[in-house]
């Protein structure tokens, strides 16, 4: 185990009907309200409206901004911050998923700075404070409701980028699973993926090769995952199961599966992020796509431990590691499918001939999260194993 | 799922020789430091001076106080406060185990009121606001390093009761597990039962009867704390395994495993704290003592789940329930068994004649905990099944 600090101070409220209690969450931390919202979904649930109805009833101001994008973009959260700072918001409500939560912590770090927000991105500059922050989550998947992470695009660049800071955590975050009873299919499947890759990088790649206490977290995790998500497939209004799922998305990345095991890298995001980025395919389509690549690369390397995933996890039996870690690709490949995920570049719509401008703008985010050896060549080979 | 709220805010410093960070992490609460130990082991593993020395580093001023007892008392608690008080202390520093921090907790209350604390053990007031803490864990049981529990015992009424409260929370928490090596065979092995008996009470008490996420949790915490306790044992300065075994304890009762199962009882904790109170029997020697008899009483109604924990926890591989149960409730014996804690009221000392005596002491926390079906003909029927 290697040394950590854990430091999580957002306060969860969770369960049915919470979301009314929006207003009394948020009363707290002041008076002027910036309420986020994303392409629209909120808002034809209903979900938006009861947030609003709630932080009018606390006797709180507005000013409504919504048109968030999946791989939220830069130029939004510019303006976004421009209007903050005129408006003079004390407090961001973000209501939806993962987009609009990573785009509400750019807002909260850039309305307190008069430099560019994008300078935290490319680590010019340290989140030194930031608005508060109080999340309604419409989306079981990133986990960016109890963490201080931020993954915006820039516009022109096609940089898919990511900050982090203690000051960018929600304060507050309402996680109502009925509320993901609108989440279609392919976004509920997305989300199990999302949150699965979450865990898995850190398992694969955290510098504490004797880790039992994380991976049994891990496993456990995983296979009450892959337990709900046929549930919510076949039945998206299943409260239970849809508030497992959400639980455990927040679980994933709130630091509690990975606390010990050392700055983990996240290649399959690394190279995921630049599918988003030149392609906007959706985040966890994106990792469900460079997963099975990089496990085929990995495979020698890393056989001990898929070995032990698919054992723990994909019912895999082989007493052999080599057929093992046959036998755990292969299921996972099959898990991806049987979610309707997809699990090869053709199936996400890109092109082979595309490989080597995806590797380019991977490699930038490799230089700066220090992954030396993923250099262009490395990752193209593991992009012509996504098949 | 239920509904709940989470909230930690404690920030966890974890790993090596991180108790030289002491001084640094305090000074941020204040100038003047109450600094309370325990019986001496701290001072005798020189844990304790590197934690002086810290502070003193750090510019701060001490008020040294020690000799708080296990199961500790509330004479103690009231001289504190008043030391407390007449120094103007800013902040506690509590170096040693769970006596020391739900000590330092109820000083930290009662430092900032002018009536009795006990009057918030019998919940006659509730905590509003209490000095900040930061804790230096010297062992791997209780989880008051991550929670805001406090149990002392009165003097004269041997009442052991508890109270909770947001404001009492460690601020921060420094876990070091190398200062855990000199912890002897018998503390090491109680606090492996602690840790364990934290999780069991949700898991079988609580009121959300179906919960893959919460079980799967503590079954792969206790896999990883009956796997590495043999180790800590056999060589009690294996840091990996003190690692392990400290960051479990904590995460045993930080309210992650039991989020969203309901406000569960704690029957043996309430049974056990009567044993403790009569007898100053260890903590979790008593837990220890009554666990199997309570199993023993409740098999019929909790059947299934006793049989879930045998097979997932125990290696029971029974597939019928009852003979599950019957082999889960044997494992269990035999592993607090081979661990050299006491399983029944005889190895712990206790004459079975005393049990209504101990079964007065035990109802009056039961009618505090609202715990109706546990009168005292039925707690005696349980401490009879301790054997």
């Amino acid at each position: 185990m290697l040394n950590f600090t854990f430091h999580n101070p957002t306060k969860i409220v969770f369960g049915r009907d919470t979301i009314d209690r929006a207003g009394t969450e948020t009363a707290v931390f002041g008076k002027r309200v910036l309420l986020l919202s994303g392409m629209g979904s909120a808002k034809r649930s209903g979900v938006y409206d009861r947030v609003l109805v709630s932080l009018r009833a606390a006797g709180l101001d507005c000013l409504e901004i919504d048109g968030v994008q999946p791989n939220p973009l830069l130029s939004k959260v510019h303006s976004t911050i421009d209007a903050a700072k005129a408006y003079g918001a004390d407090v961001i409500v973000a209501v939806g998923g993962g987009s609009v939560l990573d785009s509400a912590k750019a807002i909260a770090a850039g309305a307190v700075v008069e430099h560019d927000v994008w300078d935290f991105f490319i680590r010019r500059a340290t989140v030194a404070r930031a608005l508060p922050i109080v999340a309604v989550l419409t989306l079981a998947a990133t986990g960016s409701e109890m963490n201080g992470g931020s993954v915006i695009t820039h516009d022109e660049t096609r940089e898919k980028f990511n900050m982090g800071s203690p000051h960018t955590y929600p304060k507050v975050s309402i996680l109502d699973p009925s509320v993901t009873f609108s989440v279609d299919a392919a976004n509920s499947a997305y989300g199990a993926v999302d949150a699965a890759v979450h865990m898995l990088e850190p398992y694969f790649n955290g510098a504490n090769p004797d880790a039992p206490l994380q991976d049994g977290l891990v496993e456990s995790l995983l296979r009450t995952i892959r337990g709900v998500i046929p549930t919510i497939l076949e039945k998206p209004d299943d409260y239970q199961a849809r508030a497992v799922m959400m639980w455990c998305a927040t679980y994933a990345l709130n630091g509690m599966t990975s606390a010990g095991m050392g700055g983990a890298a996240f290649p399959v995001h690394m190279i995921g992020h630049a599918l988003s980025a030149l392609y906007d395919t959706p985040h966890a389509a994106s990792l469900a796509i460079v997963l099975p690549g990089w496990l085929r690369v990995v495979r020698d390397e890393k056989a001990k431990k898929i070995a032990q995933l698919g054992r723990a996890v994909f019912g895999v039996t082989e007493t052999d590691d080599t057929a093992a870690v046959d036998a755990t690709i292969t299921s996972i490949v099959a898990w991806l499918r049987s979610i309707n995920t997809p699990a090869s570049l053709a199936e996400g719509g890109i092109l082979a001939q595309d490989i080597p401008r995806i590797a380019a703008n991977a490699r930038r985010l490799a230089a700066l999260w220090s992954m030396e050896k993923y250099d262009e060549d490395y990752i193209a080979r593991i992009l012509s194993q996504c098949i």
